[in-house]
């Protein structure tokens, strides 16, 4: 087809926005070239101690710690990143803004803003500053477990037909769970709420000025499946004040993946530079949208996007059900085929955790000394080691588990350092525990009847070589990462190039404009049989800590929530 | 009784060997006032990665990395203690060295040093500079774990009546084991030797120049009960070559407690200052010498000697047999009493394990800034949380386990951490740990018909009020803390006092040089509440990894020491 109907080249900008920062690509329409890109870290990060004096009325409220399981973010954050990364990867290609024919973006998920019926955040609202329940709650934030429970008991007792479809399990960091935490613990704050949007729609509204909820967040983290959400009955069931969430909290249109939401505002092509009136994509998830850009759309090509957190996706011909498994959403990836999709809520995270919190200065001057990043310093040192060398096992539990025990009371755990264990072989043993946490996923796809064929890793952490060469050497997979060092945001240029009608659809676009695959790596027979000694050990962890056998995990957050001050939730009046 | 025969002052000098310095203290005889003190840190430490080239025809031979449960020590050290740290104290003290009427010195152990026959060092002898085992055998030297098993399955077996003495367990650490592997992995080195001494004796035998066997570590240490030692059929099963151990490597007098060994040389006063032919006591250990020094000689004062390790000694009217202690021994700490004695491997070596390891630049920094050193610092930030707070549990096992379980190849384990766990939570919880491993202990007395009354605490971290107030609240018991900061060299001191036939023995000598009580704490009854029920969830950890259910620690040693390069032991020619 003709991509460049006008006779110039055109472009299209994919924007993705991941749990620090957002990250702004350029993307030429006709072969998927990238010519040019732009970050831009939000200010407010991730917001887990307390409160920042966003609004003139916040008072001192130094006893409002955030419990440990909390995770907020500050919308405006996110407007910011359309204001800063879009012009300077647009500066960075050199090309010129009229030639762009199309914007789409990529998101955390589930990733909550709570709004007003014009799409204005509460924390920006006077009087709300101070109300942790009117900031965006991050796709970790996982306090809403006990609600989650409630929903899973509830949900197995009057045999829901959605439940299966999730692996059997809910998660508290989906839509639901967190939406019921806000009307149970601030219900001032609930009742002011005229949306319950994910902030992968609320950018999009944000740019085009239209509400579309993506067809992609609203089967797997809305609980959206055969074309409806969960009944009035089952909502009041939970909490009768819960009876109308649907009706009243998450009215809105669904838009299919591909689709233009509407077209750019004058107020955000300001913002961006961009021309008014191009295609705004339908909102998407950051994994998700990798898939067509790491050209993996066929069934058994299980893509990993591995960050902060890793999200595995993987489309299939058929429905399975597959144990906690994140979703299985028709058309959830690409039209056409069942999406399913599994995850890790803690991967990257569990590494700069470890590197901020347990390397001690010798190793950072060092490092620096060498003139590398404490990551690759450490994993420099972990890969001179022989398998087992450390003598440790870990659980990847640190920010809890998805796949395949959905439990996020679930906690981290180290067994067999001795006076000798050094930071390196820590390093090692949590490099390792993730890649035992994706070995369980791909054995309970298996196991369900859904074959995983190939490994694909997209995301931040492709460029440790050491990690991914684990990763082989445990999953017995053969491994190849994606050419592009941006997938996400390609995909989601991707998605702009079909909205804007240069492609039919994502699976043309994505022959089209996806990446070349990278780097290859190949299981190691000898490996592979060192770690399988390894994976027993670190299974039978897993469910003796897992399934209950032990629950202390499960107690000593209990214990932990009992002994801290209450979080204060009560608005403050200036 | 006059204490001053001649009418003017008489001093004694103590001398305390731990694991990483020599102190020497001054105290006078009349009272026990401390008077001055000098310390002398080893020049080469712990040895654990590879060999100090100490001598010319050592090679190059980087290959030989210890691995990591070695612990050796350079038996030069200790001699250069006598000649810096003793002149310094005198210094300190500001006496007339002719005024000294006796010193005594106290040693860790089981530590030990193969000799020829004039008492040199192996490692000082050509040749053998460059083998790992003409080193000095550190207390903490766990490497003799495969020997351990073989004499405790073989003792069990044939019901060796010694066996109950010691809790059941002989431990890896202790003479038997570390000869047993001395023999089998360097023959050579084993036949050189004229005797295998305990560091406590050798010292005594450098000031006196005879050797004589004390009787508290021939007790405790060296399987000598009712006036023998393993027998020879029993050696030769464990291995034809043992057979005659007892009589060609352990030749000795066994001296008492308090007696005098005999008198200083020529030689040893020129590197001390000290009068020649003053009396010098009969060698004693760390722990067992401190409770004289903490008035604590009366059955159910439980003094615990905290330090690196920790070592539980108390006294009793009857025998008992108490599973996992380390050892009772008829008069092993005061004459007339069965002396008891428990312990854990790892204490004040774990939490500096985790500061050197563990703790990120930030903290240093801070700590810095606030003129504190970095223990302090993370103390008070721990101590400001509540208990259970930070939401962990850790096994105090990184140096394995000596008493309940009697295990050296149980490592450590932490549990519960998460993203939002911080280096002041960690090391609260390894706080704690050594505490429930405390509570173990006091547990496994009272159960046995050993009640613990009183709990004395010596060692260098009686200073951490955070940690004492832990282990009040953990033990229930009313802990009082030595005043004296030189517990064990003031303890020493009382032993030289005797020797030198200052007191008729060792209680009357106690009773008028000893510690008055330092601190005390009492036990919060809510913090005792809220401590009973970590403690359940470390019990079932502690029972789940240490008593068999899960023997994960033990295949990860195994995995771990097939998996690193061999230690080279054979030595090499110049």
């Amino acid at each position: 087809m003709d991509v460049s109907v006008d006779g110039t080249e055109n472009f299209v900008i994919g924007v993705d926005f991941g749990t620090l920062s957002g990250r702004a690509v350029v993307v030429r329409v006709r072969d998927g070239k990238e010519l040019g890109s732009g970050v831009f870290d939000y200010p407010h990060g991730v917001v887990t101690e307390s409160l920042p004096a966003v609004a003139a009325d916040v008072v001192d409220d130094g006893a409002a710690r955030l419990p440990g399981d909390w995770a907020l973010q500050v919308p405006n954050d996110y407007r910011d990143v359309l204001r800063h990364a879009v012009p300077a990867a647009i500066a960075d290609a050199g090309i010129d803004p009229a030639a762009v024919v199309g914007i789409a973006t990529d998101f955390t998920a589930c990733t909550m803003v709570p709004v007003k019926a014009d799409g204005t955040p509460l924390n920006e609202l006077a009087g709300f500053a101070s109300r942790p329940h009117a900031y965006v709650k991050l796709w970790r934030h996982h306090a809403a477990q006990p609600q989650a429970d409630r929903i899973n008991a509830l949900a197995a007792e009057r045999g829901e037909s959605w439940l299966p479809r999730y692996g059997g399990l809910i998660s508290s960091e989906w839509e639901f769970a967190k939406g019921l935490q806000l009307l149970e613990e601030d219900p001032e704050t609930y009742a002011a709420m005229d949306h319950w949007v994910e902030a992968a729609d609320w950018i999009v509204w944000q740019l085009c000025g239209n509400y579309v909820r993506n067809a992609c967040t609203a089967g797997y983290k809305g609980i959206y499946q055969d074309g409806r959400y969960p009944s009035e009955d089952f909502l009041a069931a939970l909490n009768p004040q819960f009876k109308d969430f649907v009706s009243t909290k998450l009215e809105h249109t669904i838009g299919r993946l591909g689709d233009a939401a509407g077209y750019l505002t004058a107020e955000a092509a300001a913002w961006t530079g961009l021309p008014e009136g191009i295609a705004v994509a339908v909102g998407n998830v950051d994994a998700h949208v990798t898939a067509p850009a790491a050209r993996a759309v066929e069934p058994g090509q299980l893509v990993a996007i591995m960050g902060t957190s890793t999200c595995h996706v993987m489309n299939g011909t058929e429905l399975h059900e597959v144990p906690g498994m994140c979703g299985v959403v028709d058309g959830g990836i690409v039209d056409g085929l069942w999406g399913y999709e599994a995850g890790q809520s803690g991967v990257g995270d569990i590494f700069g955790w470890f590197t901020k919190n347990g390397v001690p200065p010798e190793y950072h001057h060092a490092a620096e000394a060498a003139g590398l990043g404490i990551h690759e310093y450490l994993t420099e040192l972990a890969a001179s080691q022989a398998i087992g060398e450390h003598g440790l096992i870990a659980l990847d539990w640190h920010s809890g588990n998805r796949s395949v025990l959905v439990d996020h009371e679930l906690s981290g755990l180290v067994l067999g350092q001795t006076l000798a264990t050094r930071p390196e072989d820590t390093y090692r043993a949590l490099l390792e525990a993730t890649a035992f946490g994706t070995r369980t996923i791909v054995d309970a796809f298996r196991d369900s009847g859904v074959p995983v064929k190939e490994f694909i890793v997209a995301g931040g952490l492709v460029k440790n070589g050491l990690l991914m060469q684990i990763y082989a050497d445990v999953t017995g997979l053969q491994l190849s990462t994606i050419g592009s060092s941006q997938g996400p945001a390609l995909g989601s240029a991707i998605h702009a190039a079909v909205a804007a009608g240069r492609y039919p659809d994502i699976r043309a676009a994505a022959a089209a404009m996806g990446s070349e695959p990278g780097a290859v790596f190949t299981p190691v027979p000898e490996n592979v049989a060192a770690y399988e000694e390894l994976l027993q050990e670190y299974r039978t962890l897993h469910d003796h800590f897992g399934r209950g056998a032990n629950d202390v995990m499960h107690r000593l957050k209990a214990i932990q929530r009992r002994s801290v001050r209450p979080l204060v939730t009560a608005g403050v009046s200036a």
